[in-house]
């Protein structure tokens, strides 16, 4: 089958940025644009950018924008203003590592920029520095999309024709620049010829599974089937699903990974079925510096998330909930994680370390 | 504490049937009235009334109101009457077993009160017999109220001070004619002075738990927290869940449990965290003739139900569903099946066998 061509999540359009409003999705396809980093902080902190990589590459486009709107002209003023910015963008959201990976690397950019090795002072400094983040905000963004065909080449060869995939949340282009990560397996495996078909869990609270994925699959003509995350275990012990692959915000050196709330027990489901639980993502994903997953923070969300969907109230007025936006999926439940640099397998520890070596980030 | 009263999920007012439309619940209490066993069969398809021993209490007032209604002035014509009625309601929900035995126990009572042994013939005979039907069917409304009682009981003794009970749907006072099974534990704990929290599984596609189990918790007094069902694993892990306890729509013989879909991937997480795994439910549930879970029917319901959320659209136009209703939990993940006879334990084919001797229905 012919894929039909992927739509552009994120796109840097010189001066402004363009980003598909997800929180629309399914209903209708917005986009909006802007030259202001607060409105990229809010389109981050409000969903309509979400995914690790995709934040990640939103994060740098607003640390470029706010380059580009510094009045400084100093070099200080000028530091002051993008590290402004960058503190900003840097606290919207506190799990995926994507952001803070991308972050750190535009104020290296920056200091690189400043620095005494660079001639110049004054106007003409700032200048060059506003074109250096300007360029590496576009290098993350290229490297994203070259990392999701990484991910997708790698991936696709653990796939088999006819395999039937389930999926959770949103790990597809709509998470990443442009093919995503789980996805992104799916969409080479479709198109070395393989038929597969994708079970997408449909991801409560925020429903990315129902709304983003089965979406983003309809639209370039991949067959999905949208289940309730409680049923996957049912659709396993039916023998129907051949491979779990999810995405991940942020995986430990010990190979635990942090990825949307519901992963965890889908692994469990997947491990009581026999059934290969694979994570995709981003080398940049992995926190080589965390021992295990119990160190990575977990994001806690409104509790109005839980007790309303999509503005409609479920639970009695006053409830309380809890919603913790991301759960934690111990290594040894973990078949093997697909990176851009290949993958990874059991024991962890050995395999993620010896992958830093001959190919990380 | 002081536990408020419950509120009656289902009455018998002398010629017709009042129950609380749980699909208006939690935004407004109002109840139904009506003396048409067709509209009791509607109220159970469209689960208004809900919760296995609930079905079964509102399927035997279905026949008694048909009874009622049927003008036949031969025995004959009334049985058909009747029967008609009886396959109508039996046809409405296809797993929980309790629909069905209550149903055959009507019938039974109807056989019984137009046999040869009975006497008088014609008007006469016809009036007694609906006055039988009508008292068996109070009867199984009465039996219900005490089951719960004595399933508080049993399972109460179960609970700790201080214990936090993480439970899924609903299967409180609104799935029976009053206490509940699960939530008659806890119930009974609390009469007992124990202090108990709960954690409500919001229980996708229809989300009896944020709906039904946080509100009738709330309106009694019980402190309550709503969480994603996907979220249950990640409380466990934190140590926050002391037990489970759910219900059940149908036991097989060996143990495994048909209950709410998501109840099986719950107890995955609560074998992999420690947590005992307790099935609250009638002895009326277990269906002993069927060797195993596999044999249990599942009823699949409208695919609507997981691309809508209270009406509001989710997935997008045209996208495909699985909606299973319910699940299999085998039995080697189940603690203990708390009933109304006492509390059973592995190996279930051994006590379960053994309870029909001395106390079953």
């Amino acid at each position: 089958m012919n894929l039909k061509t992927p739509l552009m999540t994120i796109e840097w359009l010189g001066d402004r940025v363009r980003l598909i409003d997800q929180t629309r999705l399914p209903r209708e396809l917005v986009r909006k644009e802007t030259s202001d980093f607060r409105e990229i902080a809010e389109s981050i902190r409000r969903l309509e950018v979400r995914g690790a990589p995709a934040i990640g590459v939103a994060g740098a486009m607003g640390i470029a924008l706010a380059a580009l709107e510094s009045d400084a002209s100093d070099r200080e003023g000028f530091g002051r203003d993008v590290r402004g910015a960058a503190e900003l963008l840097a606290a919207t959201r506190p799990t995926a590592v994507n952001l803070a990976w991308a972050v750190d690397r535009m104020l290296e950019a920056l200091d690189d920029a400043l620095g005494e090795r660079t001639g110049g002072d004054g106007r003409a400094r700032i200048d060059a520095a506003k074109a250096r983040l300007v360029d590496e905000a576009l290098a993350i963004f290229e490297e994203d999309r070259e990392l999701s065909r990484r991910i997708g080449e790698h991936g696709a060869a653990l796939i088999e024709d006819g395999d039937v995939v389930l999926t959770h949340c949103n790990a597809g282009g709509l998470a990443t620049a442009e093919r995503g990560t789980a996805l992104a397996v799916v969409y080479a495996a479709v198109e070395q010829g393989k038929s597969v078909r994708v079970f997408a869990d449909e991801t409560r609270p925020l429903l990315q599974g129902a709304r983003l994925t089965a979406w983003e699959l309809a639209e370039r003509g991949i067959d999905v089937t949208v289940i309730c995350d409680s049923a996957a275990a049912s659709a396993m012990a039916k023998g129907w699903i051949d491979k779990v692959i999810v995405g991940a915000d942020r995986i430990a050196g010990n190979g635990d990974v942090a990825n949307k709330i519901g992963t965890f027990p889908l692994a469990l489901a997947a491990r009581q079925h026999g059934v290969p639980f694979y994570v995709a993502a981003p080398y940049s994903t992995l926190d080589l510096g965390l021992g295990s997953g119990a160190q990575i923070p977990i994001e806690e969300r409104d509790p109005e998330e839980v007790t309303t969907v999509q503005g409609v109230r479920t639970a009695p007025e006053g409830a309380r909930a809890w919603n913790p936006a991301f759960d934690v999926t111990p290594a040894y439940l973990v078949t093997a994680i697909i990176t851009d640099a290949g993958v990874f397998r059991p024991p962890y520890v050995e395999s993620l370390g010896a992958g830093k070596d001959h190919d990380g980030p």
